[in-house]
């Protein structure tokens, strides 16, 4: 029942996503018409605009809490919504927990790369940020590519104000520091914003305030750009031609850099996989973010970062858990 | 002699822009060929990655140092580089000096939105900022806005990660309440880095970190789009086609996203006026920063902020200054 195009669109992207290998349950009021899936019944509604923790724990038998209770009690592999961003997050940090050792969770996008798909994390799970955090954000981040972007030796960047080691703020300046000390990651130091789209480094660590800032501007860019091409193009007769030609070209751009080709956002280091999709999503966009949440629980991502992450909690185990 | 393209399109530029109401002075070397421009002899050069502080000590005759010395004289009534931005801040600090009642400079961009031009503030000038500091670029921003954008009431919008007043990160929300106390300005609230270019607010405040990540990012996201846009096009023939019909619209459209279009950013909070090129401006930006830098001596900008700030200085003495 979560996003702006609930439970239509929702229930269309799992219809479209149901395979042999992807079994989707639906959670929502009963008689939901789910066209012959499953589904977990759950009649209450959590609202886009309200406040997260009130709603998690005012409404139990909301779709979204239901749906992160499913995966904490082992009846669904994945958890996923539409719906609104904070309640999802705090849905799952009391239903789903965090992984042993893992200080904060973080928000994980893929970005559409010159040099193939890269991830940025943290993308506004947490608005502040120590620097052990962005270190684990690296070390998540590194698993993640690994596993679901098949980069064999992922590099690690860390996004601040220029290349030079100098440069930043006092977080990023220490979390430079922890980085650099990391024996298992291929930090190659601070990368600028503006090689985002460029494969500045195959993981790109942030604070979840820098992370989400950039990302809402990479997609409000992206859109804004393709619009005013689009408006400056059909202004002329002359333009309107040349845009009947070149719209299979145009149409390739947009879905490159469309961020409903993975539809979804991982939301790292938890007992279990959580994914959260636009809230306006469309079917499309739904069925490829159950695609990637099914990539996530076919590699056992949590597994790997359990497996991985633990040794690491012995070694950082100086800085206090929040 | 800062830049990439030092000095000849420097020079070239100042030609450009000279005219019975602009009178460009270089800072160069002696015997340096300006076209008929004055020349005020500087005989060292500030490269592009020396270390600010250490440059603008070292190097008193640097033709960086000189262009801010220049100001504090009273010889010239703007400083303008487009070398080493941290060198050029620092030179500015210490020449220059700042305004009494100004905590910390902050560098002022202006956007190209839909709705018309807007301001970002600060884009890069601190790298950690404090509420106060915030509030203080909300207040630069609005005059800056008033005087060179024509815009009568502007509006002042706090990038953040969320409208909603309680989205934001620890620093963000304190400076919202600062920002909503202050009467003197129209604060709409927050705004989304999505909406930077659908003219979210006439001022924009940020710290110094996400600033200048969000203008990087919006410059690279621009030209990456525009540049993939090229080369989808141009993998077939018929997108070749296309692409030489709209090639006018699409010369404008790269006009109006240009950053050249205004050429540099003001370094807001001295007593003098100070503006920053970008390092690989060629002429044509270097006359619109010029142009733009003459429009803040005629608005006499640096009068209006002292001015305007001297109330402000008393109503917010409980802040210490930095």
């Amino acid at each position: 029942m979560g996003g702006d195009n609930a439970p239509a669109e929702i229930v269309a992207g799992a219809l479209e996503a149901a395979s042999d290998d992807i079994k989707p349950i639906l959670a929502g009021p009963k008689g939901l018409d789910t066209g012959g899936l499953e589904l977990v019944e759950a009649d209450q509604v959590i609202a886009m605009d309200e406040k997260p923790a009130d709603a998690v724990r005012e409404k139990p038998d909301s779709s979204l809490v239901a749906t992160c209770r499913a995966v904490a009690d082992g009846r669904a592999d994945v958890a996923l919504s539409a719906g609104n961003t904070g309640a999802m997050l705090a849905a799952s940090l009391v239903h789903v927990r965090r992984l042993p050792g893992v200080r904060r969770p973080a928000i994980a996008v893929v970005l559409p790369s010159d040099h193939g798909p890269s991830v940025l994390l943290d993308a506004g799970a947490n608005a502040d940020a120590r620097p052990e955090h962005l270190l684990q954000f690296g070390q998540m981040g590194a698993i993640f590519a690994q596993e679901l972007l098949d980069i064999q030796q992922p590099t690690v960047g860390l996004l601040s104000i220029g290349e030079e080691p100098e440069k930043g703020s006092k977080l990023t300046l220490e979390a430079y520091e922890l980085l650099t000390a990391a024996e298992d990651l291929e930090f190659r130091g601070n990368v600028e914003s503006r090689d985002l789209l460029r494969g500045a480094a195959d993981v790109v660590v942030t604070d979840g305030f820098t992370g989400n800032v950039s990302l809402k501007l990479l997609e409000g860019t992206i859109r804004s750009v393709l619009d005013a091409f689009r408006s400056e193009i059909t202004s002329t007769t002359r333009g309107k031609l040349g845009g009947l030609l070149i719209r299979p070209a145009a149409r390739g751009l947009r879905a490159r850099l469309d961020p409903d080709t993975y539809g979804g956002a991982y939301l790292l280091g938890l007992r279990g996989l959580v994914v959260i999709a636009h809230g306006n999503s469309g079917r499309r966009a739904i069925a490829n973010a159950i695609r990637l949440a099914a990539r996530g629980a076919e590699h056992d991502v949590v597994g790997r970062l359990q497996e991985r992450l633990q040794g690491r909690v012995v070694a950082s185990a100086r800085f206090p858990a929040s």
